[in-house]
């Protein structure tokens, strides 16, 4: 009879040690296909275990589907397939972890932990699960909280004139995940037109759900009309109030233009990417394409990423009304995919006027900050090789480096100083057509780091521009 | 001169009054294209307010495109294309709130608050967001925090038996969207088998997602073999530990079946939902198929949505190692899409130990609440006429009904005393072959609603089998 020792057991029980000794000698094979297993009694006895030991073992062994009984007759083994061989690949390394080795990062769009209302976050949350009531445990609707819609739907209409009613809003799980939920509702038929130059991800995210994306080059009023006209595009994804990384704002008449085009023919829209209009630093927000559109043909989207941290994933878009619908009947089923606990702490938290308290503190703070940052540059040595450019429109600016550099230098020169920054040229899908031009994000500086990070920053332009090399021989 | 009167200023600064009025007129036309506006100083006087807010008025419709400025000369109205008509389409009504209307529901995957752990998740979540740190701020990288990851990793070693490594984990906001992101990484040229009958999600995400879905028919193990090798399919959704709506559990043999006709061609995989793994009520959880693949051909995905609530958007899929590389390469510009608080919290509550302890407390709570479902059903007038089934793998049972009645009849009688239930039938989605059979998922009842919500299913049972109607007339 079949023997088992119980000596290595460890610490599982005694039915599970058996299990599993069972179990390994059927795949070895050690026991055959059909071969007919001790009945309960005497395969207890044989091993000094209880007959409850042997039951359990044996049904755990049923439910797998590794033996099989018969009534009257006993239990049996399962003939198996045989075992497959190992195909395992040799392992990869693991990915670099992700802290950041610069000394200076001008290119993330992490928000300095102090920017962040931590304790005003932790107050809404703790009373959001305090009212342990079945409304929050309510899956939402597959467009979010309705507490949250409204809420969103508030804060349009205060401060940007918007009028959006809760149900057009779509509450998702960041903006990169609402441009997946456009296509599947636009549909992968569309051509997607990114402006040239542009954030790079809106169109990867295009390509990597099955879209075709055309990018349209820009002049100064930001993408051009004519070519638009003859791209194949008919969904145009824009940033009219503040373009990245150029800083354009689109003049109202460049956005009646394209409200005309999209008006020209059925199936066009406009997705208008307000990302950061909470922070031109001079002057009234720049209103939106959406407001001035009588034809329901703009979809806004906007993101809590660059207003309360970029770890935080909670963005949403407002749809014109057909389209309300359409998502409703083709993507209805869908459950959204903000946790209900953090869209309610945020309805709360734009409700309380705590968001709009922290707007205001945020404004003061990056004014004060670029202000320090544009009096470092102009009293400095570089001050004369440089031109600040787009400084007013948002949280970030172009630093346009005069005199005969390239762009690679400029970025090789800052590595060496550990400066993380981009240049223009690298956001351009097309030839770039634009003099070496830094784009220096500085909202993920923290208060008492953005001197020293400035002064990398100018020292490396410096070395960049000295006319003999500074390096010491490697 | 342009005059404008100060008296319906409202809440308004006197500059964007101003600007607004002259924007109206522009955008009325009453403003021609070219017209020369007041120099500041002129102006201010006339309106009797200071230069200032005249400069601030300008700066704001310069900065939108409104007006445009000419060196000594002044400011000038920017010829603008004509408004478009008003195409808005009659409002649609909004969507019905989602309250549900039901006495008993058999149906929602909602999770009751007292099941909830409130008080342990406030805590975690507080520690989170007490450490400031920069840490806490960071983006997490596409697959999503480490902390989360390695959490993730000991958990199914210690409760799945699966040598998993941390990097091997993608973390997302619901089970939905990972079956989204995994059609961007597998490809829209694969073709996805769902099983028949199945939970209708899933081939509803492939769909939308543009690629196509089959239907592989079942018999008592599972999906069937022939029928795999004769569709199109390369990739299967499967739920092998437990299957929705039939609770089948799929025997070791068809698991090692369905590895062989993976390994027999690249690029097949199957994609192992193992949704409620964790609350089979006899036994140990059934091992997974992930953990038998010796060939790197299986992912693993799992959800917090049945353990922890359905408002926590919290999902991760353990790829194989040659597939983490070409998502790193492919989608590893994403941005993961669930809060990094959150994933902090979670790892703790998993670290700690109060997952273990969580599950403990809702096997035994759901152990419980079946085993007294069951004895109300026998001991109930319909106990002759029912059967039930496969109540031992996990958070439903099925209920076969005897008789001369149909699904139909069954429902609409559930309906009128105000039960949500499904049958079988509904579930496939080719021509179901099963006798009257309805899907009994009594995870959302509330303790001390599920006594009431069996009465009340019983009491609809037994009308609809009841030979003479005993409705009253309407």
């Amino acid at each position: 009879m079949l023997t088992y020792s119980f000596e290595s057991i460890g610490s599982c029980s005694l039915y599970e040690h058996l299990y599993r000794c069972i179990q390994a000698d059927i795949r070895a094979g050690r026991l055959a296909p059909d071969e007919k297993l001790p009945s309960k009694r005497s395969f207890a006895r044989h091993l000094g275990v209880s007959v409850i030991t042997v039951e359990n073992a044996y049904a755990q062994l049923m439910a797998e589907g590794y033996i099989y009984s018969l009534p009257k007759r006993g239990f049996f083994v399962e003939p198996l397939p045989p075992a497959l061989p190992v195909q395992m690949p040799a392992p990869t390394p693991p990915p670099a972890a992700p802290v950041s080795p610069w000394a200076a990062d001008f290119v993330t769009n992490q928000i300095p932990p102090e920017n962040f209302p931590f304790s005003t976050w932790t107050r809404l949350l703790r009373t959001v699960l305090r009212q342990e009531d079945k409304h929050r445990m309510q899956t939402p609707s597959s467009q979010g909280c309705r507490e949250l819609q409204t809420a969103i739907a508030q804060h349009l209409y205060a401060f940007r004139g918007m009028q959006v009613r809760p149900e057009q809003i779509v509450v998702g799980a960041g903006t990169e995940y609402l441009c997946g939920l456009l296509v599947q509702l636009l549909g992968r038929d569309a051509v997607y037109g990114v402006e040239d130059p542009c954030y790079q991800k809106p169109a990867k995210i295009y390509e990597a759900c099955g879209a075709a994306c055309v990018s349209i080059p820009m002049d100064r009023d930001g993408v051009r009309v004519d070519a638009v006209q003859t791209s194949r595009a008919n969904i145009l994804h824009l940033s009219p109030s503040h373009h990245f990384p150029t800083g354009i704002v689109m003049p109202v008449s460049r956005r009646l233009q394209l409200l005309h085009w999209c008006a020209q023919q059925p199936g066009r829209y406009i997705l208008e990417d307000d990302y950061d209009c909470e922070f031109r630093t001079n002057g009234k927000p720049i209103p939106t394409l959406q407001s001035i559109d009588p034809t329901g043909r703009v979809i806004y989207i906007n993101t809590f990423s660059k207003t309360l941290a970029s770890t935080m994933r909670i963005s949403y878009m407002v749809l014109p009304l057909p389209l309300v619908e359409r998502f409703q009947q083709t993507l209805g089923f869908y459950t959204c995919t903000v946790s209900s606990f953090e869209q309610l702490a945020l309805a709360e938290f734009i409700q309380s006027g705590a968001f709009e308290s922290h707007l205001n503190r945020m404004r003061t703070h990056y004014r004060t900050q670029k202000e320090a940052i544009l009096t470092q540059l102009a009293e400095s040595s570089i001050a004369s090789r440089c031109r600040v450019r787009m400084e007013n429109e948002g949280l970030h600016f172009l630093l346009e480096v005069t005199g005969p550099i390239s762009d690679a230098a400029l970025l090789s020169c800052a590595a060496r100083h550990g400066v993380r920054i981009s240049c223009l040229s690298q956001y351009y899908r097309g030839t770039p057509a634009c003099p070496p031009t830094l784009v220096v994000n500085y909202a993920g500086l923290g208060a008492d780091h953005t001197h020293a990070a400035i002064a990398l920053l100018i020292d490396s332009i410096a070395e960049a521009l000295s006319p003999e090399p500074s390096q010491t021989p490697e």
